[in-house]
């Protein structure tokens, strides 16, 4: 079904070709900016924080202070004046309704991670590692397109793998913070809700299914990233209560940050596939564009700009 | 139901009356240690870390450098003896299969979190912090307790509406640790799955509920803490989505770990009464008892301690 082109028609806003062009798409700057270097981050640029460690730090009081997402989220306003002031270069990296008080606006969009962490990399003087990481997903984008048949498509298979099931989402230590952008992309994309277990999944697990064994939704559980000592434990304990255990890897040899780059875009893949397996139109709901509304640049002064 | 006296029968291990008798049982060491602090937890000693702000630092080169829960996981050993290397006095708190591996044994049960709270109040020069806590888990348990009849008992209220529900798990940024904190107590006391949306929730919620509209359990949101502007558009989208949401707030006037504990411990009598009302009992599963087998420690070396 996900190989007939009729099924391709949900997809109104074709957010297919916009998957398939992510790789080596990033056409922002490219300047490495005055160590050190703090980042906080908001909404759409906060998961970027998480998948990369190109910056230790949250705030600086020289160098480059980096705003990423909503740059008018107070709490984030606070700590960049206090950068500001002690000395840091506030860069402001995402959105707001006054291109003024942007110094590289990142529209709001289902797959704005790549740009923000792109970014990151070329700003911190890692843009070597934003190479690497666009060959790896390139690499995926030709296994994962639309064209490529559900028995050689990895990410139609595991959508597939989920549809009409509940996802547990767990990870190796190592791969956590890509259980939240899962959590995001299979909701955001695959207009689906799944169960993340981010934290001593081990503890919740031990008692979890008893209640209502047989209730609810079928289950799947998806492990990413190569398995840890305590996702065997998991892995047994999950054996006898859900319906699959289904094991997401990156390809071996990446960088930590390739590697975290291609399974968030693998994860974008599969919501894709799966939103279309739902008859859902993949692209950002009315409620996604509400929320975003706030962040629209204001028309005349976007006219006054160009 | 749950006003019925055999139904605590369900209840073998009397975690009832470890829980009604938690608050001022904090029977550990009192001791001020030596700043500056660093800490890292593993396992029942990880939560205690995400709901208090007595330590900001992961590793220390001097002072005290805590590791916490299990002592002998891999990537904390490590942690700690680079500290130790430096200058720093290492206290092991936790469970090990060797007493002699730690400098206070705090045996693996379900309210763990309590006790390894209060210590490190205590240690780092806050125990007018833990006697508040106290203070405000005392009046809670006065409210909470079995013989409180459910139409005055807000654990036992909030027990029923969550039975045969998922819960979704939200809160305010401030209060964003306790969502974890839910997950474990709901699964390790309560017997049941609930759905933990930690980070940016709203780009989850903004798609997570249109592929699959009335398929599945039936919902309620619990939303911890005041509501901040994200929790209030949360609100919103969830209105019209879920059968109920519910605001589960701390009093008024409390310090930010008074709070954080008095949530935590509500959690935990939630968790109780929900597991009575499947007829469950809240105490350790098999499983649970499988995985801290490592860390009993051997009866011969407990004897010659003693």
């Amino acid at each position: 079904m996900l190989d007939d082109h009729s099924r391709k028609e949900l997809d109104t806003s074709n957010l297919h070709d916009a998957l398939e062009g992510l790789p080596g798409s990033y056409a922002g700057p490219r300047k490495i900016l005055t160590q050190p270097y703090g980042a906080v981050g908001y909404e759409e640029g906060a998961l970027a924080l998480r998948l990369t460690s190109f910056i230790e730090k949250t705030v600086v009081a020289q160098g480059t202070q980096f705003l990423l997402g909503n740059v008018h989220d107070p709490e984030g306003e606070d700590l960049v004046n206090i950068a500001e002031a002690s000395g840091a270069q506030v860069q402001r990296v995402g959105v707001s309704p006054s291109l003024r008080d942007l110094d590289y606006l990142v529209p709001t969009q289902p797959l704005s991670l790549y740009t923000y962490t792109q970014y990151l990399a070329h700003a911190t003087g890692n843009s070597e590692e934003a190479e690497k990481a666009d060959a790896a997903l390139r690499l995926l984008a030709d296994r994962c397109t639309f064209q490529i048949p559900t028995e050689q498509n990895p990410a139609k298979q595991l959508a597939w793998s989920l549809w009409t099931r509940t996802p547990l989402l767990l990870a190796s230590r190592s791969y956590a913070p890509l259980i939240g952008a899962w959590q995001q992309l299979l909701g955001r994309i695959g207009k689906s809700m799944s169960v993340p277990l981010e934290h001593e999944p081990l503890l919740t697990l031990s008692g979890g299914f008893e209640a209502r064994h047989e209730s609810g939704d079928e289950r799947v559980a998806l492990i990413l990233g190569e398995p840890d000592a305590e996702m065997q434990l998991a892995r047994e304990i999950l054996e006898t209560r859900i319906d699959e255990i289904i094991p997401v890897l990156p390809p071996e040899n990446l960088s930590d940050y390739a590697r975290n780059l291609y399974l968030w875009y693998f994860g974008a893949w599969v919501s894709y596939y799966l939103a279309l397996t739902y008859n859902q139109d993949p692209k950002d709901t009315k409620v996604a564009e509400l929320l975003n509304a706030d962040f629209k640049p204001r028309v005349d002064e976007d006219d006054s700009l160009n």
